[in-house]
């Protein structure tokens, strides 16, 4: 069987794609795609059997037919190609030719039933009643999804941390990830689901929809088992992480009283550099925070180097000396830069530390929570 | 002692000195800058034993040391500082510490008499009449050097043709570099050195040099063991490759009558393609050349994938059948890219073929080598 589709359309359609297939894999078929050719439509699909992302064109063909080919060769050639029209003979022999004028590439295939089961939506054995739907924006869930993933836990030991939590209830959707050690935690009040229940995103998927999300509207299918993101011309279908996200409400703490305003661009300056000062060994800075000033402070004993700044603050509690992983605040502070001024909320040297901006974004609530270190003085 | 200056102006400089610490070396000391301050002037150093990097800044000071310092962390945080004052203090106990306004940083040095001896230049054992010396434009010797490094020898084995050939004579200076397989000379006639000599510069000062040439003349001191670069406020001392060089004028053949012209930018779009098709198996490209058409093609027999394209030529010669390696042909046409057209001249399957411009620039020969492989069919 034969088809033709436009070089230029086809690149487009192949980078759009080329992000689900898995990067590193025991699983070689998946290092393909799969192209679904039926009624002069094409649809290509890539998958790690978790996930799929999918997408079509239209093309000129006869007949129906569904092959798997090598994803990277194949993007490859094709974004090495100019403008053209490319003509395409899929032949019984597992070989599958590309003419282009004067010019003839053959590509083994292998046909489409060898491409394992992939991920699809609605699943048939769910219940209809279970079937939720919502519209986000692309920019929102940009933010929430951004703001909140670099906490995700990298430990596969606490599997349901391993992606991020979509919680959805009548005051709004709640993003929240969490390690054990931070937890960040973006509501958006704007929108009002009409269901409530609690999801796990797996990393994996949110990545992928971080690189694809533009200003568009984002349609949302969610069953107990699996959710799909539609896009304009895009599907990801992702399997959830079918575990119980723990009650994260237990953990903020209510009553941390001493306030901090500082400046973030500062803040960040400061902890960037301090960073170069805690590698090698604890890889913790300290803050020593006084009414208008605070002296943040690290030190790297084997190679012998220390830094020590002080940057101004406004500050109301009792003066307090409090040690921090110098990475994970560099990560709360440079997901918070698109504010002007950050509130720290402290109660003491050993418990949970509030962060978040001083002016909120409208309808949106962040809150970054921060475990302290213990310091050794 | 103390010792003052802006950290714009140091970060400037650190950034010019750092691609001469070696990036991989046992030798941990190497890993340091050599900082020399004597009379208001800061010299720093990067070396690897066999080179040196330095240049100068002025600053204030009041008293001359030697001292070394980590260069990767140094440098590090003296590029994420503000444009400040910064003000060194070198203490008797192997600390330095560096303030600005409230900030202090403190990092270990090691005493500068720790370093290991650098190259210098001229060497003190060398007999005067062995020195000569000679201006190059640098965007002239940029291009000498771009257009024949990528041809030399990775292999130890070769050790004087791991470097590229300064040959000067009285008609010009010629650049070689050639590996066995393939072979570029590069022959400026725009120069009328006043001595006779051929010097072998190791490939990675070429690679440093060709980082920092820009517009400005070039000056080059030249003994028997060593060259310097003097660039503007730049040094660059490299011991030379002490082997001689093959006689490359017989290998280069004089009578390849068969000639064939094609256009240089397509011919690249093609043999990027191949290399797509030859990577796993032969690495093997194949030229099928009639007196308008070159059918060009390859073949991956592993993954069972080939590509064959046609593109016009204009071929004065018998009919010919030859084959490349694909990354070679690829590496020869990419330096030619500047000229619209080349010409590979031919005189059987099994002898070298010289490929050059059509169209030469003024005062410049540029004449590029390559063995060809054998087919199997």
């Amino acid at each position: 069987m034969e088809f033709k589709v436009n070089s230029k359309e086809l690149e487009k359609l192949l980078t759009k794609i080329i992000p689900g297939i898995p990067p590193r894999t025991p699983v070689n078929i998946l290092e393909n795609f799969l192209f679904d050719i039926s009624d002069g439509v094409l649809t290509v699909y890539a998958s790690d059997m978790e996930m799929v992302l999918k997408s079509s064109i239209n093309v000129i063909c006869e007949s129906n037919k569904q092959i798997v080919v090598p994803a990277k060769l194949f993007y490859d050639i094709i974004r090495n190609l100019p403008d053209d029209t490319l003509h395409f003979t899929i032949k019984d022999n597992g070989k599958m030719t590309l003419k282009r004028g004067k010019s003839e590439y053959t590509f083994s295939y292998l046909p489409g039933e060898d491409f394992p089961e992939i991920p699809s939506f609605p699943v048939t054995d769910t219940n209809e009643e279970d079937i939720h739907e919502i519209v986000i924006n692309g920019v929102d869930l940009q933010e929430a999804l951004d703001k909140t993933v670099f906490a995700i836990s990298k430990e596969e030991i606490r599997a349901a941390m391993m992606g991020v939590l979509f919680d959805f209830a009548k005051d709004g959707i709640r993003f929240i990830a969490t390690d054990g050690h931070r937890l960040s935690k973006y509501h958006h009040k704007g929108y009002k689901p009409d269901f409530v229940d609690q999801y796990i995103v797996p990393e994996r998927a949110i990545s992928i929809i971080l690189k694809i999300l533009s200003e568009r509207d984002v349609k949302i299918f969610l069953s107990k088992t699996h959710i799909e993101f539609k896009l304009d011309d895009m599907e990801l279908i992702t399997r959830l992480i079918g575990k119980k996200y723990p009650d994260y409400n237990t953990v903020i703490p209510l009553e941390n009283e001493f306030e901090m305003k500082i400046n973030t661009k500062e803040l960040l300056g400061v902890v960037k550099r301090m960073i170069l000062f805690s590698t090698t060994g604890s890889r913790r800075v300290k803050f020593s925070i006084e009414p208008d000033n605070v002296e943040i402070s690290a030190e790297d004993v084997e190679v012998g180097t220390s830094g020590k700044e002080n940057i101004p603050c406004s500050y109301k509690g009792e003066p307090l000396s409090i040690g921090f992983n110098t990475q994970y605040v560099n990560d709360i502070t440079n997901h918070i830069t698109d504010q002007e001024e950050i509130t720290f909320k402290f109660s003491s040297p050993s418990k949970a530390v509030i962060i978040q901006p001083v002016k909120a974004k409208e309808n949106v609530d962040i809150l970054m929570l921060l475990m302290p270190v213990r310091l050794n003085n």
